[in-house]
């Protein structure tokens, strides 16, 4: 970390960026450390297309100052980049047709994956989420937090441990959130709007993936469905799928859950998540996909109901030989 | 806290009480203070009935030695009653026949309603949980901890913030709960016993739930229904009903969420939630119900669909009249 405060305390126009399909550690990490770097007198900049945030986490971007989230017109001067929360340099969250500067990256990130692609690289998996890197980071540097800072660290922390309640969350995770609390967190309200305000379509959506919910016959494997239809019929898009996999999760014994999406017409997106010393991984990446040891992601293509029912096929096979699923403990860590 | 403290260090033969309907924060406060104080050398009696406990909390039970369940022969000699999380003697949890035993009762709470019916009372309405207090309590009496007492407590406290998403979430409340993981708090695996493990017949609870979620037209009141024909289909049973009002109090807006469930013909349980700065206390009591300002209870006697009219009816009336729905900043403090 000593390396990363340096490069940073050296910087004059650093660029703060984060990843595709930004979640509230992803922006609560990102955004602080902007704001943060703007108190320090620094010209930093926001790297954040406007158009990839999910409405659920529009209301993060209200506690900084709007005038910060415009996209840099130039980029010539830029002397460091900060990426938070990124596992891969492709995804990094940037308008396609841009090119990074050729400045020196700095990569901050918990993900076990992380392929240290930067010239300075922080990398922590014990770190519940990012944000509680960006928290120590910032001490470290003697910034004085904000309550909007505290806020958006808190959301991050909390997105990713799932409200405290994962087994990613260390001690540590919940010290930094008290002094996020003592620091005028506002959690009430910011867990409000992330967890206790779905629009219209996105609780119809809800109402959608409870119905759809299958168990399968030997009670270990979960999954629930939305076809293009069904996105239609409620008004909701595939944006708006984000953690419904939850839902098939939620029940007792369930040790793989799955979501099937249909994306558009063919494409079916397959969120998996596993439970206790199931490893998913494997199976994300027969499919072609990637991701964590309980959390992973692909997508497949091919008619709806046939990749439900050879996906499904497949998980309920692959839990009976339990050798090719088991987490190793260095995967367990970055499990969330 | 001091005379709390005392009247403990005292005694010899104390009874550990808690609330009827028991529910995390109650169990958590309730059955560690038990193990505590038998730790402690004292011959410490539980009265909790066992069949009041809902299969959703049956793990906590596992926690600790089974023997110390047994509700106690006799009740001659107990020389303290210790109650938790109990704001009125009335809800003590006990066998109908039985009657507490005729000594001093030390009553620890952090209900603000608290009737201080003790000789001895330490309510402290700022604590996020009784289970907070309980922590306090037993480090000041120098007690060690074992991971299942700190598993028991983090439950407690998880349980009435919400996952440290409610405006109760204090640093105290976030420090208390790192100090939990510290003392080895299996926290992954209490929340999946918790929030991540509903049995079929609660899964198919929920999705009746969601499936007959509505919004008035006004968007400020959501409710939900469940009759004794729909529990009967999915073979759940009324004690089954818990926290489901979450599921229309999720949509963005609303102020008034209201589940309805018919605990038996004829007879329909009222749960009410309030957001932002209605208190739902008033329209509670004028249903001859109770509770705090944000989350209360009422049963009504009467055809099921004409209550669900009447009721809704007068909550969305009630909210045309915020000044009889203001809370007080004391009675927010108790929100949970």
């Amino acid at each position: 970390m000593q390396e990363v405060r340096l490069a940073i305390e050296n910087a004059r126009k650093p660029l703060v960026c984060g990843h595709v399909n930004p979640d509230a550690d992803c922006l609560g990490s990102q955004l602080t450390m902007l704001t943060a770097l703007r108190a320090m007198g620094k010209d930093a900049q926001l790297l954040l297309p406007s158009e990839s945030v999910s409405g659920k986490y529009q209301g993060l971007l209200q506690l900084i100052p709007q005038e910060f989230l415009q996209l840099p017109r130039h980029l010539d001067d830029i002397d460091l980049i900060i990426v938070v929360d990124t596992a891969l340099p492709k995804r990094i969250n940037k308008p396609k047709e841009l090119d990074l500067p050729p400045a020196a990256i700095c990569n901050i990130d918990h993900h076990l994956g992380n392929e240290n692609y930067g010239q300075i690289n922080w990398v922590d998996p014990t770190a519940a989420s990012c944000s509680q890197m960006v928290y120590t980071l910032l001490d470290t540097l003697g910034a004085k937090l904000t309550a909007n800072e505290a806020t958006l660290l808190y959301a991050g922390l909390h997105g990713d441990t799932c409200g405290f309640s994962l087994a990613n969350t260390t001690h540590q995770a919940l010290t930094v959130g008290a002094s996020l609390a003592r620091h005028g967190a506002k959690i009430g309200w910011v867990c409000q709007k992330l967890h206790r305000s779905l629009q219209i379509h996105e609780f119809k959506l809800m109402q959608v993936v409870y119905a759809n919910t299958k168990l399968s016959e030997c009670g270990r494997c979960a999954w629930s469905t939305v076809t293009q239809q069904e996105f239609l019929a409620v008004g909701a898009h595939p944006r708006d799928i984000d953690e419904q996999v939850l839902v098939p999760r939620s029940i007792q014994g369930v040790k793989i859950a799955i979501l099937f999406s249909e994306t558009k017409p063919g494409a079916v997106r397959i969120n998996l998540r596993a439970e206790d010393e199931i490893n998913i991984l494997p199976l994300a990446k027969s499919l072609d996909g990637g991701g964590h040891a309980q959390a992973a992601g692909a997508t497949q293509h091919g008619p709806f109901d046939d990749v439900v029912r050879q996906v499904t096929k497949i998980a309920i096979e692959s839990l009976d030989h339990p050798e090719s699923l088991r987490s190793t403990d260095m995967e367990k860590t970055n499990a969330n």
